[in-house]
């Protein structure tokens, strides 16, 4: 049978700019799945692991900039699905969930595949919408349209997000051979968003409150390229007007900005002369935990400018939200601001310095996490785009400086668990290199992000396999527990090898510095595959190399 | 730094019977998991994946019948837990589990591994309880055991099922080299759970309505095996005073019950005849969707017979909700009921038929999933474990009869995920052969159950590989539209060769009756590791010989 309201929910997906759903196999969402599948406008892949399908659309959406539909049916499969939406909630992604669900009077009857699934999401979805169950009243179809108008609205308005809209579905699931799917206009209710920009009183006020303030500190969160913002960024801080600092995930390092932070920041000899009297934030989250205590422990104001919503109090010394629209911000910020060379030397002559003697310490250091993270990077073409899981193979990238390439890393929820498939997600989205890094224990507990019969030839994987979750030597309190080795680390023996044949994927592996060479020198070469490139290396040792690099650059300071 | 309430937590874990925990690495939840790893009568576990340990988790609760804690980091990590926390909640298995957690001023401000945990599960826990976050007040030391009592002694109480502790944590989460765990008798409030009986009263009434009855109908749901209940059945059935109908997860299979019923109840031709008017249900669902078709065409009473709580509606005919056990119920009947030898034998000489008839088509039948499960069930050992996967091993395995050994499959949610941990975790419970038999799609699903290093040796997998969702083929509506190997049996080319040398199993594969055959005269023999035996076969020649097989069943009726 075919419910037509079901048809026209796809149509207006594809109205509203909807052109890509993942769909996991299932019976009684068949209705919504076979809508999509033939939908000329929007391309379908089947996903049948709904964790990994659901963390593969975010990936998409998140490069897409707009919703991708994720379909699943009834059941425990809508669980499977909670992480990613958690992540896309906290990282601002939008997303279209769709469930099919038995309708009300069956919940609780013991028939199969059947939970209770309205507002199962909890709080991490903008909006939760119960779909009607059937179409005998035409107010039902209205409200089935409008509320699918709203969902996707909501969806896409500031904050992005994931919405959730369960569909009760009865049998017949399926259409008879001869029922055509008729995909006809559907009323689309567009919406006009308000831009935010500064109000000449605000104006005033604004540049009235900046005048008592001589070191600005820059913090932008992260976020995604963008060339307008960039180049403001540029010129504040090359006019010396502010000293921007720029952790990898912001991605808006530049040559102008302060990249190498975590390598001085918590050295309280120096942070005297470092110290702001206002702090402007914009963006979401950062990563470097040196620069959170850093600001946290400053007595300065702090400006957080965000186009509209709630304003988290990140570094505890929240003062002012500024709803515009962060562009707008930076610009009358450039207008208004005066220099100030002296402070911005000091943070800029720190950063050098650590560029200087990270090179150094790099190049002395053996055979490690560390130095092969730095390798590939250097061989990675601008065009790229890295994904990088939590939790050591942010760190590490963050602790190596600017890059030009996107970065991206699921910092919502920072959970070792999506990364693969945010990855392969954004590898349908593009012909340039998609490359992840990442260390085993992300890698692996998400190898179902491979499952599936899409090609990804421009994927390419780095693991930083040290048969543990390394971070935990690295940091003092579990490094010294007896039950470091099975509680923390928790030491796994897998490599990729068997995977990579699982999946046909090109698979290299560096134990050393040549091999590592050697490895690089085809790993961006183009293939039919992607292509694995395996890092081994030991634990204890890359908690050691950690440690001298550390020092060698904190006594060149 | 230790935080005694937490040590108190694991102290009062031991005293209410908790021996087993699963934990996952984490940084957060270092506190607890320490607390649990030092103390000297749980035995720990690391499972990387939270996804599959609570799965493994559910699996040793259910075969011990006691709750098992599960332990995890704050962030998505408690959400990889949900598909399992559903599944014991409708499979009523006790859990404890324990999720870390950032204290409330620090959520939503943007820090790492956040999300909004407090009732997070939901609508799938029996009760969420918030721990407190800092113990100044004696009050809250009080507090903090109750809680932990009330939360166990809630898993446990009739009918069982997850309850989630959500405890936040600050800095610093480690002991000092010098500090000591001291673990000390905690205050445990007891619970005596009354026991249900049929009073003089209600036996009067009981009776009285009863009267009225000819054609009893026993439908036992799935519950565990117990020699008791399966000795009155056996005696209602063998004296002719009832009709039981059994579904292989129900485990009251005998000669007495009928367990055949799957390929005749359908059949339109002799329904009229195996008409009851009195349905007794216990237990939890059914299996067969035949059965429920015809129990819900039913104009019968319906009696369900449970100790307490809400009783679904499962065969749209409910009656009587008797809140008893269901064992003094089904003494109670022994004592009342009359023989009706001609109505429980048509049941049986149906029943019988069905059972020849289909020995002769199987012997008949080319090689494929169907024949090969009936193989492996005639040389699985009495004292196996059997595990079965959704969607169609559960759907053969029912076909085929009566079986001796226990049989559990994840049917409070009937998903594809969990079902390999499931048996994993059963495996940690007995040293008894613990089969899975399982399809590809739920097998690799739940790759990641064998990604620990706890062994296994009485583990034994058969998976029916077609490398595709076999079911859609099986089932009219997808098998015709164009859309069914793409977004409905989703073809994948994976077989577990790969995995099983990952993890250093056994691996037989058998494509036809000869290698099959060589295959299972090996496959119980005893080993180190587990074994895997692989059944390749193709979804369309499964699809005819499943129908042809029917047919042949069909006309010796």
């Amino acid at each position: 049978m075919v419910i037509q309201p079901i048809i026209d929910l796809v149509s207006l997906c594809a109205q509203k700019g909807i052109k890509n759903a993942i769909l996991s196999p299932g019976s009684r969402c068949a209705p919504i799945t076979l809508a999509f599948a033939r939908h000329s406008e929007i391309k379908c892949r089947t996903v049948s692991d709904e964790r990994a399908a659901a963390f593969i659309a975010m990936g998409m959406a998140q490069q897409l900039n707009q919703p991708v539909a994720l379909v699943c049916t009834s059941g425990s499969a809508a669980y499977n699905y909670a992480p990613a939406v958690a992540e896309a909630y906290f990282q601002q992604i939008p997303l279209l969930v769709i469930t099919a669900d038995r309708p009300a009077e069956w919940i609780d009857q013991w028939d199969g595949q059947t939970i209770r699934q309205p507002q199962i999401y909890g709080k991490h979805v903008k909006g939760s919408f119960d779909f009607p169950d059937e179409f005998s009243k035409t107010d039902k179809v209205w409200h089935a349209q409008r509320m699918v108008n709203e969902a996707i609205n909501l969806s896409i308005q500031f904050p992005a997000g994931p919405v959730h809209l369960n569909i009760p579905l009865r049998e017949p699931f399926y259409p008879e051979v001869d029922e055509q799917f008729e995909f006809k206009p559907v009323k689309n209710i567009e919406v006009f968003a308000s831009e935010s920009y500064i109000s000449p009183t605000q104006e005033t006020q604004l540049e009235e409150k900046l005048k008592v303030f001589q070191k600005i500190l820059i913090i932008p969160g992260q976020q995604r390229p963008d060339a307008e913002t960039q180049e403001s960024i540029n010129l504040l801080a090359s006019s010396g007007k502010a000293v921007v600092v720029t952790d990898t995930i912001s991605n808006l390092q530049s040559a102008h900005t302060i990249s190498f932070h975590d390598h001085f920041i918590g050295n309280s000899s120096i942070q005297e002369q470092l110290q702001p009297d206002l702090i402007v934030s914009f963006g979401n989250s950062i990563i470097s935990k040196s620069l959170k205590l850093f600001l946290r422990n400053s007595t300065a104001a702090h400006w957080h400018v965000q186009d509209a919503g709630y304003s988290p109090d990140t570094f505890q010394s929240l003062t002012t939200v500024i709803n515009v629209a962060p562009i707008s911000f930076l610009k009358f910020l450039n207008l208004k601001l005066l220099q100030n060379q002296k402070y911005f030397t000091q943070w800029k002559s720190l950063d050098n310095l650590v560029k200087k003697s990270l090179t150094v310490a790099l190049n002395k250091a053996d055979f490690g996490e560390y130095k092969a993270i730095s390798k590939v990077l250097n061989v990675t073409p601008d065009h790229a785009k890295i994904h990088l899981a939590n939790s050591m193979s942010v760190r590490y990238v963050n602790f190596l400086g600017s890059r030009n390439q996107e970065i991206i890393c699921n910092r919502g929820t920072s959970g070792i668990d999506g990364s693969n498939s945010t990855a392969v997600g954004c590898s349908f989205t593009t012909k340039d290199p998609v490359t992840l890094i990442t260390g085993d224990m992300a890698f692996f507990y998400d190898r179902n992000a491979f499952w599936h019969n899409y090609s990804t030839p421009n994927l390419r994987i780095v693991i930083l396999n040290n048969h543990a979750g390394g971070i935990f030597r690295l940091i003092d309190g579990p490094a010294r527990q007896p039950e470091l080795e099975e509680f923390f680390e928790t030491n796994q023996a897998l490599t990729a090898e068997n995977l990579a044949k699982d999946f046909g994927f090109e698979y290299i592996v560096a134990n050393d510095d040549e091999s590592l060479e050697k490895g690089l020198n085809e790993f961006y070469s183009e293939s039919i595959a992607p292509k694995i490139l395996e890092i081994i290396s030991e634990s204890p040792k890359n908690a050691e190399i950690l440690k001298k690099i550390k020092e060698m650059v904190a006594s060149s300071l």
